[in-house]
């Protein structure tokens, strides 16, 4: 079935056919022997899929295409310095055979000159010419995510009439550009002209790029970041010979292209392009190629400098422990001490990405508020995209709120901000994996400071469990027989989702945790209970089944009652029943409340 | 207090300043006499804040810094084609005050230099020069959000001694590149150079590019976005004079200096930057200005061609009601039906931006689905950006979908994807407001199809209410007797949160919502009930306050035991408190259930 996508492509495609103009190369006779109307278009995204019209899966030379590939080999082997020592990057204004360096700086214009493609070539590292040339061959291969194979016929065409590459090649070497063997520089630089690709083959190519260097397919890193960013400025103004400037005008993406009849283009972090239809313009540019993309760039929206939006802050939410309690069941003298000093936490909810931009945004916020903050989390598991200046920004902030005395917390199971849960501990700054666990922590602190007495108590007896409260001296007695008292360790899970009622659990020591775990096996707790509250009440009442784990957080002890005893219990002592009813209402009451919480928190998702 | 941004710039001000190369424009005496050590640096965001270091506020002439703007102003007034007939967009690789044309097309190369720029100024429209420079003085002070005042001196000066513009004039005249009068068009140039600007007028410049045309502080839109990507474009390729392919490859923002001293730079979508100090390099580009530029670029990983990682799948999560039910309460055989059915249902919840690429993810996962689909739900709530393309697939999405007979809904209160309610409604698509509306009426789509007998009944009486079927005949007969039948309006508010009990409410008829009210004031639902229903029972029995508020969703009769009679019944009759207790119990359960889904289904934020 046709996709909306293939669509759209296929509208541009079939426009775009119409137009026959142009000539085939022909300086070599093996370019001028191919099937002059030949057409396809490949879009490939970031994730491997790709879109194919038309002929995109016939072999070609990739000539000039190359250029932009060895460039980045020799970045590699030398680095930018060595580079730049011997390749320009200025716009020649110029044919791209051009035999001529820059007059002031005696250096090829840019590397998508034959001169400076010529250079690149031999700044490639390797002990003899064969060796280079498999380098070559293998890399362009890792882009392509296929082996690449060398077309000899075009190979020994193109070196038997290359009188001008020669040419440039001795020019280069009379200027010490190139301080080997000029003649095996220029040959190295036919070789991988000569290396067969199809439309789909650059697709990849062009898509590997975009993706950062990482072959989306393979998964294989192919070029580091840093030089992807400097190939493709290269290529920007560059690539399409002299019409760069309005290349950028009009289509706005970083390209190559080659006599052989491909276009190449690159939208980062998007999508590749590549077009394949051999008529040349007077430019050397693939007629139909230009005309693809400027469709598929108007088309499309791909211009690199289309903004739809401006940057948005990226704070999504922001409120105190107050507003937003953990699901830590707190005793009535806590609830009270968070009542009044919760204002001095704070949490903030981050989205989107934390470039530059958002992260301003997002600690020139977090740095102005004029309280006295005591504790801070900044939860960025909403966030998508965290660049180098962000995560020192963030490192900043936690400093300059540590010198007056507040203490920050980052969620951030996923470590964008760089730390890891072991790199920070304590007061000073934590990572959490999940906002409940730092919302805790942040109440800690406060009730730490704040709240001197009247702790949730760490053990009780079962004569002063508060769930029995209500009972007379008698039902206490009668209830307390039929108890069973039951250890679990730290971990242990002491119910599971779908269980059937077990029994009523009252908690004398440590806590447990209700907890449910989501489609993708994450585990998110409920609510956290401890010494002197209860579990199990309302799937017993009711005779239903559990519906989420309950899992022991420290060692735990628990009295229990079980449904066989309760059962016979209640029909000898319905007041009994009535007394936990009523408790277990008032349970599913604040248990609702919590969820209810829960939920506004979370805002748009209800 | 200096916070963490003020930090990072001021750090580049700092090693920058020690810089005190360059000389000072002395072509007139006026640019000479500044003081030539004055720097300031200023970093302006898309919402208008404007972090300032240094000599920020001195004013100085606009110079070159004016050929953008008045570029854009000629584009506004002439179109892009007109202008395009009179001015090139290729990088010059000459000085910006070459008296020449390109030899090919007879045309200047670019608006950046001399010759294209008096162009531009000729395209202003207006009737008379005064005119014609209020509109240019009134344009840039809507960029800057002040009002820009004339430097007399310095126009007087440049008037007197601007003879190799008067003759880029004549030759542009002489090529009927210029119209009218060139003396008139190159006095209007010498004018607009001789606007005086600050270093945070020109920020705010830049922010207003970056902010898509429209200024940050005062929301006027100065420029529409599509000329905002042309005069970026050149200012890519054409903006640093003969440096354009080190400036992007290093520094990688569109930028324009002028000899005044001044530098500004856009990162579309994130900041303006702009930086003033007078001493110039050979180039006629501030030294400083130049070096800081550079600088803030690699500290703050400003290159717009940098990217930290590919554009990620734009699904976040998908379902269907099976999984996730809305929060309409249905009868045991509507629930059978959605178990068995709900699967041709999907539910798909976007994230991220949707511009072609994450468009392109989205429609490629919706459209691959092999199962018979029948209604499917795309929620946009979280979608930060949509581009037009991503418009255009998804309705395409839509015909395509429909045409197979699957209904498809939006979730986007904000009409992001261009329609609003009322242009979709009935069966072939809708547009809701919130997700759980749009759930319900995919419920609701399945169950007209499949399920034909034992809906929800749409009346009942008080004997058939289930609420009171484990009653015997003489409860149920003691219990009708002390109800009170009330009837409410759709909209009417039934119960407020917060309100003490107030009985227990049996639905007779109509419909019901529980809903709860977040701090930005929106609306949520936790849960309909619908006839047959009941609710009031918990804060009843418990004596405590409504956790929410519960609204009349269609004309609703219910019958009301009052809290007083429940009392007096209850402690008469201790069985009949039990048997409601148990079914409260079970109410409740059956609640949390709905709300842990709830939460579940937003994962993370639990």
């Amino acid at each position: 079935m046709s996709t909306v996508v293939d669509a759209l492509i296929g509208k541009v495609f079939t426009e775009t056919r119409e137009n026959r103009g142009g000539q085939l190369a022909d300086y070599i006779p093996e370019l001028a022997a191919v099937a002059p109307d030949s057409f396809g278009i490949c879009v490939a995204t970031v994730d491997g899929y790709v879109y194919e019209v038309g002929d995109t899966r016939l072999p070609f030379t990739i000539q000039s295409i190359s250029k932009p590939f060895t460039y980045a080999l020799a970045l590699a082997d030398r680095g930018s310095a060595a580079v730049a020592e011997k390749i320009d990057v200025e716009p020649s204004g110029e044919p791209f055979n051009e035999i001529s360096l820059d007059p002031r700086t005696e250096r090829p214009r840019n590397p998508m000159i034959n001169a400076g493609a010529i250079t690149a070539t031999s700044l490639v590292a390797g002990p003899d010419l064969d060796t280079r040339f498999e380098r070559i061959r293998s890399t362009y291969s890792r882009y392509a995510g296929r082996d690449l194979t060398f077309n000899r016929a075009v190979y020994e065409s193109e070196s038997r009439s290359g009188h001008r590459n020669r040419a440039i090649g001795h020019m280069l070497r009379s200027f010490d550009i190139i301080t080997g063997d000029p003649d095996e520089a220029v040959d190295l630089y036919f070789r991988q002209c000569s290396l067969d690709v199809t439309c789909r083959d650059l697709s990849l190519m062009a898509a590997t790029m975009a993706n950062n260097g990482v072959n989306p397919v393979t998964g294989e890193t192919v070029l580091e970041p840093a030089l992807v960013e400097r190939v493709l400025s290269v290529m920007s103004t560059c690539g399409m010979y002299d019409a760069a400037g309005k290349w950028v005008y009009e289509v706005g993406l970083p390209a190559k292209s080659g006599v052989g009849g491909g276009v190449l283009a690159v939208l980062p972090g998007q999508i590749g392009i590549a077009i394949y239809s051999p008529r040349l313009d007077s430019h050397g540019n693939s007629v139909r190629g230009v005309e693809s993309c400027r469709a598929l760039s108007n088309e499309l929206e791909l211009h690199f400098l289309h903004v739809t939006r401006a940057a948005r802050s990226a704070v999504r939410a922001r409120y105190s422990v107050s507003d937003a309690p953990s699901r830590m069941r707190r005793s009535p003298a806590e609830r009270a001490a968070l009542d009044d000093v919760g204002k001095r936490s704070r949490i903030y909810e981050l989205h989107g990405d934390l470039l530059f931009a958002g992260a301003e945004s997002a600690v020139r916020e977090i740095g102005g508020v004029e309280e006295n903050l005591e504790a801070v989390v900044i939860d960025v598991r909403r966030v998508d995209d965290v660049s180098g200046v962000a995560r020192r920004m963030f490192e900043t902030l936690r400093a300059d709120l540590g010198q007056s005395g507040c203490a920050l917390a980052f969620v951030d199971p996923a470590g964008l901000l760089g730390n890891t849960r072991s790199d920070l501990s304590g007061r000073a700054g934590r990572v959490f994996a999940d906002l409940d666990a730092a919302v805790q922590w942040c109440e800690d602190i406060l009730l730490d400071r704040h709240c001197s007495t009247a702790r949730q108590p760490s053990s009780v007896t079962i004569a002063e469990h508060p769930m029995l409260s209500t009972l007379s001296a008698k039902q206490l007695e009668r209830f307390t027989r039929d108890l069973v008292t039951q250890s679990y360790a730290r971990g242990d899970l002491v119910i599971h989702r779908g269980d059937r009622a077990a029994g009523l659990f009252l908690i004398l020591s440590g806590s447990v945790s209700s907890t449910v775990t989501d489609q993708s096996g994450a585990v998110h707790r409920i609510m956290t209970l401890s010494a002197g509250m209860s579990f199990g009440e309302m799937t017993m009442m009711i005779d239903s089944r559990f519906l989420n784990d309950v899992r022991a957080d420290t060692e735990v002890t628990v009295a229990v009652l079980t449904t066989e005893r309760y059962t016979e219990m209640a029909s000898e002592e319905p007041k009994l029943k009535l007394a936990l009813l009523e408790r277990l209402a008032s349970g599913a009451y604040e248990q609702l409340d919590v969820m209810l919480r829960a939920l506004l928190r979370q805002g748009g998702g209800l």
